[in-house]
């Protein structure tokens, strides 16, 4: 099989190390629109060739779109289109955005709309670019495959096999209950990690050795706030809906935490912590 | 030197441990209110022998105070107290707690003062209880020492031979800049954790799958909400000032994301996350 992925970041980057190692593909083409990560991965050897766009759609059996979220609604059609003038196509396209509502609308009605799966593998770092690329990174963790229905049963196929090769476990949902469930388990963890590294670097310029201090509970819960804002910009903007219910409940959670420490409230304090401890059942 | 501890959970239970077997202590002594931790901690063999408050007092050269903070104001001045009764005293005791302004402060007029040390060792798990404790739990972290003016510098020394034994980096700092430090780099951390865990607890109620796509970043955010209210409810009340300035500004910068969003305003959500990537500089 004949990989194309466009975008040689993380995701698109480990994705390419682990489907030639593992034989899934025998040639992987890249495409990177940044020169310096174009250079870099051609130079550690992620992709076999640096290709072209329109050479990726061309010379690829599986094309995978990897690029931010917003980048992805506008590539999505136009490789649909491409798809279109080619005669008995069998190519299949993918994408591994973190969002799926918009993307799964954008092909609705394209009459190629079959051969897209929308798929996101739940997996990542902090860290993004090519740099960031590693293999193994998808080992044992979830892939959602959003409304499988809407893709032919031969393109799902090909896309099972591909995870399947990157040993991840497939679970299938729609694309609008996937944008709730990503709102609360991942995107709102991110703007929490956002808006505590703010707070903390505000401090910061009174208290310049604040950060001697800083234990590893407080680096683990602000290490997603290194995520990349091409990366996260148009996440939080494309489910916005979502999001916006989770940072509101959230808001009003820790205004019960302020209201309750302002007023010496222990008992309430107490009430507090102990009913989040029951995360304990679902994190171990 | 024949050590004390009283409360055998995390902290104590991990300072037994390595205390003894890197021969600081010749023999530890613990003290434990809950019967089942007592006889838990003596199973495990945390400390040689399980002793009465009075006993411990009584049998030890330095007592560790690694109770909840609202315990352990009550604590010290009764310690001290016994201290007091003691002809030519060479006895020291210190606290490990994560607010230091209120056990200075209800130390100061005492007239043993100078025999107690406020300390700080900055570490710890999400776990508690001896079954939690583990050796080199201390090892390379920053421990914290107080106000060691108003402690005699013998005691002071003893102190940080025990910490040094812990493989331990001292960091002296007066009570109240610790509690202004420790409110931004762990004790907000912890509620934004809890809030966190409440927020997506309350949205399983209507969807009763939303952990399955719980991923690594996810838990790393939400990790602190395991801890144990025995110990954070006196915490944030006793910090409430720091805490709730630190609370503020973190509602604030939450705020700040959320009218963005709600906004679409891909600018200003760039803006805020870019600076927040700031934290690279601290967090590697």
């Amino acid at each position: 099989m004949k990989v194309g992925i466009i975008g040689l970041g993380l995701i698109g980057g480990s994705m390419a190390i682990d489907l030639k190692r593992r034989g899934f593909a025998e040639e992987v083409y890249g495409v990177e629109a940044e020169p310096v990560n174009a250079a870099a991965a051609e130079k550690i050897g992620l992709v076999d060739r640096i290709v072209t766009f329109d050479e990726c759609v061309d010379l690829s059996d599986i094309i995978v779109i990897a690029v931010p979220v917003g980048t992805a609604v506008r590539m999505l059609p136009q490789i649909l289109d491409k798809f279109e003038k080619i005669e008995n196509c069998r190519k299949v396209v993918i994408d591994v955005c973190s969002t799926k509502e918009q993307l799964t609308k954008v092909a609705y009605y394209h009459p190629m709309r079959a051969h897209y799966v929308a798929s996101h593998p739940m997996a990542g770092t902090e860290y993004s670019g090519p740099w960031a690329a590693m293999p193994g990174l998808f080992d044992g963790r979830a892939c959602i495959i959003c409304n499988s229905e809407e893709s032919n049963p031969r393109a799902v196929k090909v896309v099972e096999d591909l995870y399947s090769a990157l040993n991840m476990r497939a679970i299938y949902m729609n694309s609008s209950n996937h944008d709730v469930h990503t709102a609360y388990v991942s995107h709102i963890s991110h703007v929490t990690s956002f808006a505590l590294a703010l707070t903390v670097l505000d401090k910061e310029k009174d208290e310049k050795h604040i950060f001697d201090l800083a234990s590893g509970g407080f680096s683990s819960t602000v290490r997603l706030a290194k995520s990349n804002a091409d990366m996260w910009v148009p996440i939080l903007s494309q489910n916005r809906d979502n999001v916006l219910h989770a940072v509101d409940t959230y808001i009003e959670k820790m205004k019960a935490f302020r209201d309750a420490i302002a007023d010496y409230d222990e008992a309430e304090i107490r009430k507090l912590i102990e009913s989040a401890n029951s995360i304990k059942r679902i994190i171990r």
